[in-house]
């Protein structure tokens, strides 16, 4: 069953090894997981919903709390704690666009805000129920989905807009094809989602992001419904799929969304390269992207996370093996991983990891072949159930991302670590922090920044000082030129820094234009945009 | 020096060969050119500006008279005939941002309508003056022009918007950089119109549409200034280009982009292959594109365009060889001519031209070599002088385009041009009718279609014979699942039929989009989107 607490299904666990544990715990000190609170204790407490009942609407206090959070650190912090303060006063899981009108319909009768659900799996409070006078429905969307539709010769699927990840490679891999956009996650994630606050998969380097993989769609807003046609390209005016991609549900809601397929490929295969240090690193990357060699996946790790990833991975012996081979050919402690990776017939794939390669080796980068990368695909939606382990063991794990051009990538990658370490310094702990580039662009990169640090065992601690990060780490990265999220979104805890990038103009201009879809207000209130003039 | 009257410079003439005026002559007849009417007549006749004088507005009557069209059919006809109705009253020429807002504050305190002029080339009257009791200034951008920066690790470059195509691409070569962006307007054509009209170019496939290569801006607008910033890619919400991108003018005027450049490839091939029949073609250039093989150009020339290109092209001799060559192999009169172009390294271009050549021979697909090819390349932007030849001759010559899914092509294809017969049919002239696809994508393709026929020598039958296929060929596309445009823009003239595809909720949410811009209405018009409520 789904953690209501935590990453993915409680069946799974991804164990913390003794090494990588003590890793840890020479570098922040021992860490000492609080008490989680119980289920069933904090059902008994929910407030009472503020919903009359409703044929369509189940105020039941778990499915509530189910649909209170996301998976952002203060929303473990709160479920974790058990302090969260406001949960949804009901669910509806609506089972067609008849029944998701008559909901919208509803709330804009009674002055419901709607906080449309996919999988729950934003970082950035997309989900957070603001406390309110207006009550509160949460609208999980995992009955509208499935396959609705192929088109083998346009490369068009029409689905759900509920549908998950993992359902919507299986119902395309029957037929032999494949959307190929695998966010980390993939697992508990939905298309809509994906479009709504566009998202970007590992892979986007060969298949693209959201934005480019999203055709068109239908929309149920406030004011009516919004069918934008999928065309192959268009010049007639501005494009309303632009709009919709990035509204967070403040536009309305998106029930089912036609996206652009590929044919499964015949080959794919993922290899890693190490270089001496980041300088070497970032200039063969950049030089690799820059040639369009027709890649899928880059993604390169900086000295600390390459260290991490490698003790993490256990297999002492092996990666001791492996360090003594890279260390005979000028590979020490600043060594950086590159992992690269290649989708498509054979030939592409030859072709394009043999051009990579050759580029790496201009910048003395040492091709160690095919193992690594092919344990990055094996555990690419994995990894992130380590959140669990590492929480047991008294730590949490924070994740801030941006994106900016290459003349300022390793100034952001300095500027966010050491900001996190000034930050946790300046409370008397230690910070393990790494980053990697996940999406690399001809202009610039993604850069993901990953906190480990310890838990307090005080709620309020562990929020103040989870704010101080998260508000330090998004002041520094808007002023330094990056955008305030590259692929998590905006949501709650983005919002006040979006004005940064947007302007004024900017900001009022998108008010304004969902206000024209939802003149009430009531579609996921507080989220993407501040109020107006109330700049947090 | 540019002619006012017609395609290009008038240094330059695409001189009609005696076989390919015989050719037409046979299809539809001897054509009759009506006499032109005089510049310096019709300046004399220009009605006066209602401006007052303005140190920044040139009021003069020629300069009134060459702002008032663009290049479509009825800019061509009131043109040539004489009988241009609307004139903007004033022209100006920003050299600065600050003169530019400087226009815009002028323009709104006194309600002045404002049409921004970038190259003139508008083929769907972008540019035309509506006549109404406001007065109306046009706003040519070509002094705000040039290279304003270069950031050759981010392969970004700054330019004026006013700049032209040949020269953005002089300054861009001068650094061993490329944009690669080559409409067939390309030489009288600017960056901020490219923009604003979402234009292709001939090697989209490549490069990317302008969507892709405009990377960030600075628009000004009656409410202020907006500044887009250039990330490499965001998830922050909205993606504020993209409701600049096809604005046509509604919401301000772009002064300066910042577009993705790519260093000048190393090599760059076309190469032409014949097909012994349409459906062939088509079923080849699909499996082509969905492959994607790395070809920056596809053009595939239905069987009247292919015979009518090789007739144009003069060298009967050596068209016959051609000819008799292809007939051995089984290629007749429904031979159909693809173009396929790739750009990169050396390695790359061969890749993706043998992988293609590869795939057309699944087909039947003879390759010819590089000949027509890179005479394509030689007179990519020549052909649209042809337009002046032919109506020396008598004949006009249009051209509708539109995309649409693979599913619909062909009968877009054959729908445009019966549709386009039997309008001519009707007026009992004959129509010479032929068909490309220049923008292919794996979803579908863009769909062109060139229309020749015979000048009435009447002003007002011509004028109502254009309207009558325009319109008719524009009810077809839409209603048979294409877009209004894929690449000429919307305008005056698709302005009534973009609600078709854009829906009711979504053309009110454009409206209300550009009026937070323009509160008072200032800003072109009449042009992509009908007022409110009067849809024509």
């Amino acid at each position: 069953m789904r953690r209501w607490n935590g990453w993915g299904d409680d069946s799974i666990t991804f164990a913390l090894n003794a090494d990588a544990l003590e890793f840890l715990r020479e570098r922040i000190g021992v860490g000492v997981a609080p008490a989680d609170a119980e289920l069933s204790q904090i059902c008994q407490q929910l407030p009472a919903s503020r919903l009359t009942a409703h044929a369509l609407i189940d105020t039941s206090p778990e499915t509530r709390l189910r649909h209170s959070s996301g998976q952002s650190v203060p929303d473990w912090l709160k479920m974790r704690y058990g302090k969260i303060q406001t949960f949804p006063d009901g669910v509806a899981y609506p089972e067609s666009i008849e029944e998701l009108r008559t909901l919208l319909d509803y709330a804009g009768q009674r002055n419901i805000a709607l906080i449309p659900y996919g999988g729950g799996t934003s970082v950035v409070g997309h989900l957070q129920v603001i406390a309110s006078d207006q009550p509160v429905l949460s609208v999980d969307m995992s009955r509208l989905c499935g396959l609705l539709d192929l088109d083998k010769e346009a490369q068009l699927a029409r689905f759900g807009a509920g549908t998950f990840g993992p359902d919507i490679e299986a119902q395309l891999r029957a037929q032999g094809y494949t959307l190929g956009h695998f966010p980390q996650s993939f697992e508990y994630s939905t298309l809509g989602g994906w479009v709504v606050t566009r998202s970007s998969g590992q892979q986007s380097l060969g298949y693209g992001r959201i934005e480019n993989l999203f055709a068109g769609g239908r929309v149920e807003t406030p004011q009516g419904r919004l069918d934008i046609r999928p065309f192959p390209a268009s010049a007639a005016g501005p494009d309303l799929r632009e709009i919709l991609l990035g509204s967070e549900g403040r536009m309305g809601i998106l029930t089912e969304a036609t996206v652009r397929i590929r044919p499964l490929p015949a080959c794919e295969e993922f290899h890693a390269v190490f270089f001496h240090d980041w300088d070497a690193a970032q200039a063969a990357i950049r030089a690799i992207v820059q040639a369009e060699p027709g890649l899928s996946m880059l993604r390169l790790s900086n000295a600390t996370e390459t260290l991490t990833s490698l003790t993490l991975a256990g297999h002492k012996k092996m990666i001791g093996v492996l360090e003594s081979y890279l260390r005979l050919r000028g590979c020490g402690s600043e060594k950086c991983l590159l992992l690269l990776g290649a989708s498509g017939d054979g030939r592409h794939v030859r072709h394009a990891i043999r051009s990579s390669l050759k580029i790496a080796r201009g910048w003395q980068g040492i091709h160690v072949g095919r193992y690594m990368g092919e344990k990055w695909k094996q555990g690419r939606f994995k990894n992130v159930y380590l959140r669990n382990s590492l929480w047991e063991q008294g730590y949490v794990v924070d994740t801030v991302e941006t994106a900016c051009d290459w003349s300022k990538v390793k100034g952001m990658m300095l500027g966010m670590e050491q900001t996190g370490k000034d930050i946790m310094s300046s409370e008397d702990e230690k910070l393990h922090v790494y980053t990697h580039l996940s999406h690399l662009y001809a202009q610039g990169a993604s850069v993901y920044t990953t906190f480990v640090y310890r838990l307090s065992g005080d709620f309020d601690r562990d929020m103040a000082r989870w704010y101080k990060l998260k508000s330090a780490i998004s002041r520094f990265i808007v002023s330094h030129g990056g955008t305030i999220s590259h692929q998590h979104g905006v949501g709650y805890d983005h919002a006040p820094y979006l004005a940064v990038e947007k302007g004024e103009l900017g900001m009022s201009s998108l008010h304004h234009l969902y206000r024209h879809f939802d003149p009430k207000g009531i579609m996921n209130p507080g989220k993407l945009l501040p109020a107006e003039g109330s700049l947090r």
